[in-house]
Order: C-alpha cells, then structure tokens, then sequence
C-alpha cells in the first residue's frame, strides 16, 4: 500500500456511468483521476472529464487513446461493452493494472479472455456492483441453508419506479439464485412468480417473488423467511443510482493490494 | 352511559370466534358474559362457557334457547351465519339491544331484514370487524383522494401464511376498493393483479396488487402511494386473530350509548 | 383555468431550491418560468437562471427587481427570508398573484403582514412544502382521535443522514403534534423522548420518539398505532430533496383556481 | 438417525415454556413425550402432562423423579435454575442423552460444569434458542465486518409491548455485540443510547440503539447498515412466544445425530 492516490482511467468518461465515476473519484481522497476515455468519434474528446461530470475542472482531457490512457494508471474501471472490455483486458494485463469490470452481456468468450488477463492483471468482475446487493446474496445463501424448506418459507419481493418494463428485477433473480443455491435447488424449478386467484396452499420449498411498480423506486429488495411464529427480512434499499459506482470504486482500491487474479465482491467484501 | 358493566350474550359461543370473545368478555372490567348461545343439539348445551373457553368458570351455561340468552343482555355478538343473524336480529330489536353483526355472506335480502331492525335495535354491522383495518382503509380512501393518479400510484402488498389458499386476501381487495372510490374509479378497470415477465411501464391510474405467502404470519397489509422523490406506506399488521373480536366488543361498548339505528366500524371510529 | 402554462417566478432562483424549482419548471407542461430573482449583489444577476439550473438555457435572466419579475406573471414561489416575504407579499397582493411561502422563521408580525396580503393575493403558505408529509399528519391526527389511549399506543420513528445535528426531526415533532391534536393532549405534557434502562412500563397516552442517523437517508419517519393484537404504521419516505420544490409548484397550480386567500397545504390536499 | 421418534423429557412441564414444549412435542411427528418433569411439591405431579398443557391426554403423568424422566429418554429440553440444570447434566452425561439448556442466568462454575458433561451428552446451550434471532445475529456481524465503519453505520432498533420495563432489549444488545464484534470493537465503547436535542453530527463507528414500545409487539428488532446511496435492513419479528420453544426442540433434533460434545445454536444452524 502507499500514500499515493490510487490514478484511475474511467471508460466511458463522457456516459452517464463514467461522469458519475469521475464525479466520486474527484471527491475520494485516496483516489485521482488520470484519464478518461471515449470512443472514437466522440463529441467529447478534448473536453475536460471534470467539467462534462459537473465536478469542476480536473485538467484531465477526454481521449481515445487506449495506451495513452492507461500509462501511468493504477486501475481502470470499465462500464462498457464486451469488446471494449476485452481489449481493455489484454492492455490491463500487459501493465498489471487493476481492472474493474462491471460491463454486462458478456458470453463465454469474454470470460475465457478476462480469465486469460486474470494472470497478470489483478480484475474484479461483477453483474452488480453495489457492495449492499452482494453482501445481501450471501447472507441470503447462508440463511436459506441454515432455515430449511421444512420450516422456513423463502419470498422475495422487490419495488421499483414506474417506469420500469420486467419483473421481477434482475437483483430479484440474483438473490432468489443465492436462495436457491443455499438449498441446493434449482431456481426455475422452485420459483413462484405469479398468485392470483385460487392458488392452493403454499409449496414447501417453494421460492415466491412479487414485484410493486410506482413513483420513482430507485431499487428495494427484501428477501423474507417466514416460519412458525418469527420471520427474518433481509432487505437492500438503494437511495440513488452511485451505489454501483461506489462499488466499482471500492473494488478498485481492495485491488490495489492484491496479487494478480479474477476476482469477484465476495471477495471485495472479504466474506 | 352507567356504571355498569354491558351485559353480553355471545353467539356460537362454543365456536372459535365465540370462545375468544367470552374470554375477552371475560377479561374486560366493562362486559359481563350474560349467556352463550348455541345451535339446537351441540354438545355444549349445558356446559360453562368459560370452561370452553379456558378461562375459567364463569357460571353461565350455554343455551340455544334465544328468548332466555337475550333477556336482560344488554348487547349481542354475533359471528353467525346470515339465518341465524336474521332472527337475531327481530329478537335484538323487539328489546331495543344493540347488535354486533360480524356474519358474512349476508344477501340484500338479509341486509333489508337487519336495516328493518335497526329502526329500533342499536346494530354495527361489518364485514371485518378490526378497528386498524376499518380505519386503515379510511385513509387509504383519504390518501387516495388527495394524492392523485397523474403524480402518485397506488400499490397493495399483503402477506399470510402458507396455509392461505387465494390471493389477493380479501382484505387487500377491501382496501383497493377503499383506494378506488377515493380515485372515483372502478376497481376492476384498474387492477393490475400479475406482474411477470415483460410488462411494460406501469400504466397511470393503476392500482397494483401483489401477495406474499409464508410461515404463520396472521395478516399484514400495506398500501403504498409512491410518487416522484417520496412515498406514503400505510400498514396494518395483524398480530394474533383477536383483532376481530376485540373491535367487536369495542363496537357493542361504542353502541350502548347510540340512538337505534344500523352502523358500519365507520362510525364506532368515529371518522 | 386556461390552457396557457402558469407562469412562475423563482425567488433565490441561484440558491439550491430556487435552482430544483427552475429545473422542475422547466420539465412541467403547466408551467413556465417567468422570472428569477436574487438579491441585489448576487453573482448571478444576469446569467440564465436553466443553465444555472443545470437545465440548459431557458432564455430567463436573473434579476433584482422584484417589480420586473412580478409584471406579467401568475405565481412566485418563495423559500427566501421573512423580510423578503414579506416585502414579496405586498408586491403581489398588488397585483392578485399566487403567492407559494415555504420561508421559515416568520414570527407573528410576519404572519400578520402576509395574512393582510391574503385579502388579495392567493397564498399558500406551510412551514414544510411536502405533500406526503402534510398528508400524513393528517392521517396520523385521524388516527390517533379514532384509536384512543386506552387502547392504542402512539410511537413516532424517523431516520436521517448522518450529518443530522439534533433530533428529534423537526418532521418527527410535526407529526407528534398531530397525533397529540387528534388526542387533545399536549404534546410536551405526552412526548417521551429517551428510553435507556429501567424505564418501567409505558404509560397510557405517551408519545415516544426515537431517531436513528446514518448514511444518506434524505427523511424517513414512522408513525406507530399499536394496539392489543394489531398495528397501524403510517410512513413517510422521502427520496430526495426535490419532494419540497414539487409540493410548492402543485401548490402553485393549485392556488391559481382559488379565490383571494390565505391557504395552507390541507387545503391544497382538498381534505 | 432412526426412525423412532426421539423421546423427550421435558423439564418444568407444568411451566409457561415446559406447556408449549409438551404442546409441541406431542405435535411434531419427529418427537414423543417421553416425560414431564417438576420440582418436589409441585401440584402438577401426577397429572397428565398433555391436559396441563391443553394438547389433549398424552398418557404422561408428571413427575419429580430424575432417574425415572431420564431412563430410557433420547433426549431433555430443558429451561430451569442452574442448579437444576447442573443436576440434569450429570444425569445426561452418564446416559449420554441430548441435552438442550435454554437456563439462564449460569455462572462460570455451572458452565464449567455443563462443560464436563459435554464429554458425555450431547449438550446445546443457548441464552437465547430463537433459530431466528441466532441466525440474524450471525448475519449482523458478517454484514458489520464487510461493510466498515467509514462508510457505513450500524443503528439497531426494537419493538417490544407496553408492558417490557427495560431498553433497550437483551436481544438488541446481543446483536449489538455481533456488530461490535464484527467490527472488532468494544460496544460499550461504540454505544450511543440516547439521541434527543443537539447530538451534533454522527460519529463514524457509532452504534445505535433505539427502542419503541407499544401494543402487544411479541418483538421486532432491525438491524441498519447505512451507507452512502444504500441501505442493509437485517430483521427479525417474533409473532408469538413459541419461538423459543420450537429452536430448542430443532436444537434437539440436530443434537441427535452428534458426537458428545457441548455445541451452541450457530452449530445448529449448521453456519
């Protein structure tokens, strides 16, 4: 570890992800901007990172210039695309970098080439990076294991804004997955996604999920176990959209101190 | 109003309802068991109330005989069946008692008959007798009224235990109407019942409804207001199944002291 | 009404809430942004109060003349001082405006020299702008008047960031007084404000408030009905800071339909 | 593992917890009463203990007769004095039968000698045998561990009845200690009890109580992990005072299947 702030290449400077980057790395003390990218062709080339997050001037200027960019980094954290992550991966792995990934869509080629950048580059890779979803999972997992299908009923209810197009949410599967795994059973298999009418009593080992729709819900997730006379409720608010961000960007600096490998916020979280 | 206490006769008092309320009777300093009523050839003829009721002796033993249970009461409870409820009810209103009315099934043929008997008997009469929820769905209709479709939308939650064989509870669809006549809209028309898969953007005006299931929860219900940057929840969480019988007994205690008439948990809140 | 936009003039419109009232007028269809004024001396005089805004150019220059700012507008709302609004209050009784007063610190001549305004001018004026929190108290009042102290309890919970420096919550002792109104007590007489060791039983017609602190919570606040066998809970969430803006605007909208008139946000609730 | 059912001897089964037990014994087709236990003089000797506990005639009388309870007895649930207890697992010991003990209030020398009896019997010892509570208590401290104290904050609220005469609760304070020791803190040291008027900013490390009081609440508690943009709720809600009961009796079950040993309710939970 050193007293030096960690220099962080944000990709995607100019995206609604990567201002929001920008904005916290200027404001985290252990933590400095050293570049931002953008694609080729981008409007915001040349402009300052600081300005285009409404951050203030941070005399760092938008490129495109992958190399660039990352000489002289000590991170890189990279809400893209598969191919952009991947390329990134090979340039990561070349400097020993940290390389935080939290790009989705990616399929088993994109793994296998982040996997191959794991030996060199020290990657942290994850479909949610909100330290409060992941640490929320593995409870999940644990308590789904330790209170049986016998005698504990697993729910899962999630509340979003009303805007939004799917239930259940993403983050519902995932913690519905950790459920799923803590009993040794398959989700598809367990899952209850619909009550309506005359539904019959409820399944033992049953998984039920349920989905509110209103107002402007950044994101509520709970997870219930319900037994004879107590139930536990394992619930993750999310207030705004940085928790993501914020979750990037501890992963970033748990990194620093590690040696190179693939690693996921289980491990950020230290669990 | 005096000092003494409401002499009670209870209705199927060897019922499960029934021996709740003699021992609630029995434990409130205001109420005195006065009889027990049963149907013609149960086994409790005969037997102590209290005894059925494991509260102890109370020395009244339970009769189907109407004219005697009735003599000298001050009020009657009645979780019967719309028959029973009936005759009850030319029986409460040749004395002038009050009548708490808790059947249900009731046909408007039955309701005619107890509006009838109102002319002279003092009878509340609802279809869930809990104080909360009466009064929870009053402010739902409030809120509702005042916090209109085009800026807040209306969710209904409610969880039961895995015993519970249709959804939505038929609590839940009490407060949806409650929400829907402040709205001045057709609950039906604005239902949303499922939510699964791709949905699409939540429709203005909707009124979303979803159903958990698990353990030996007794009933929780909330309805949420959301709209943009904040959110109304109003809740009601049923802790054991008394919550009926002790608005009943809290309805005939608010009766004693009315002119004859027919009234609904409205008016015992006094709202 | 007429289906031209109101026209809205945003005082302090350089400092945060004048900034959120000149963002969310310019997103609303209703409404216009006609003028925004700061104080003589202001760095902003001059500049366009959406790109101060952060809502690009909308052609406004800020300005210090009160007279300017008023000619030709519906409606001014005003978190500003009380000189200010007082001095605001002449202007646009004058000329019939509505007048939306979110300043805090009025002391009684204050409230005199505004309430004379109101002979002309459409007021509305509360000391916290939400709607859902000036909807709640409502509710809580009803609430605790139907659920009396015999028999239901009455606890008052909020949650804010950790910066907070006292508590409990000015929202917190808003929704206390509501529920002591609804009671016909006094709400210091009532209040328990600390619970730690032997505390010994609660008493009938208490008040308690707690506060917890921590994170970034914008305002969460609980209000408690607990009864023998059930709860009511009656929550406020507040998601962001904007809840305030948003309540003054559709109080503005509202108070353009009224007569002359000093109004509060109950009334613009119509309950 | 067999296919019996387990016999159970239950310790003070004319008490509140021995009825529940010897109600829930005689429900669970994984147990038998095998015996119901009382001190010399106890006017319960001799009666059935399956009508004392009002779960119908279970062909057991009562009895004050250690060996003859224990002999032939799988195991022994057993909430009473530390003497008793003390007494119990020197008898356990030489069967070597399971031995649960709920007894509270054990000095180290009865710990020491539960201890050694632990060679022998199969002992699980809990001051609090919630499945639930134990299971959230594991979970707080993990939760405390990842999510540190410079960017989150740990508040802990309970809810019990009107009647509860201390705060904040036992179980608060016992997750509370799992927090602390998550933290790898002291919680005296980090405790702050009470907030009312200027508290000033929150200090980072802090942890927080907060009681509410109300009702007939069995008892709720929640523990906050609060962070910049989200929130981890962690709670647990006893709806009736079977819980105890029922985590002892799983306690007995799981202790069938072991080695010797002395083991604790997170051994249970398999965690």
């Amino acid at each position: 570890m050193t007293d030096q702030p960690m220099r962080i290449a944000v990709v995607g400077a100019a995206g609604r992800m990567g201002r929001t980057l920008v904005r916290l790395v200027g404001e985290h003390p252990g933590l400095a901007l050293h570049a931002g990218l953008e694609r080729e062709g981008s409007d915001a080339l040349g402009r300052d990172a600081g300005d285009l997050a409404g951050a203030g001037r941070l005399g760092v200027a938008v490129t495109s210039d992958i190399a660039a960019a990352l000489d002289g980094a000590d991170g890189v954290v990279d809400f893209s695309t598969p191919a952009t992550s991947r390329a990134l991966a090979v340039a990561t792995a070349e400097r020993g970098l940290v390389h935080v990934i939290g790009t989705t869509g990616l399929v088993p080629d994109d793994e296998a080439a982040i996997r191959a950048a794991g030996t060199r580059a020290r990657i942290v890779k994850s479909g949610n990076m909100s330290l409060g979803v992941n640490l929320l999972a593995l409870l999940v997992e644990q308590a789904a294991r330790a209170l049986g299908p016998e005698a504990f009923d697993v729910e899962i209810l999630e509340m979003h804004h009303k805007h939004k197009v799917d239930a259940p949410s993403g983050t519902a599967l995932l913690l519905g997955r950790a459920a799923a795994a803590g009993r040794g059973v398959d989700l598809e298999a367990a899952s209850v996604r619909v009550r309506d009418g005359l539904t019959g009593a409820r399944s033992s080992g049953a998984i039920g999920f349920a989905s509110l729709r209103g107002g402007s819900v950044v994101g509520d997730h709970q997870v219930i176990l319900a037994g004879e006379g107590e139930r536990i409720e394992l619930n993750h608010r999310a207030e705004d959209r940085t928790v993501f961000a914020r979750g990037a960007l501890a992963a970033a600096l748990w990194a620093r101190g590690q040696s190179p490998g693939l690693y996921s916020m289980r491990d950020v979280l230290g669990l």
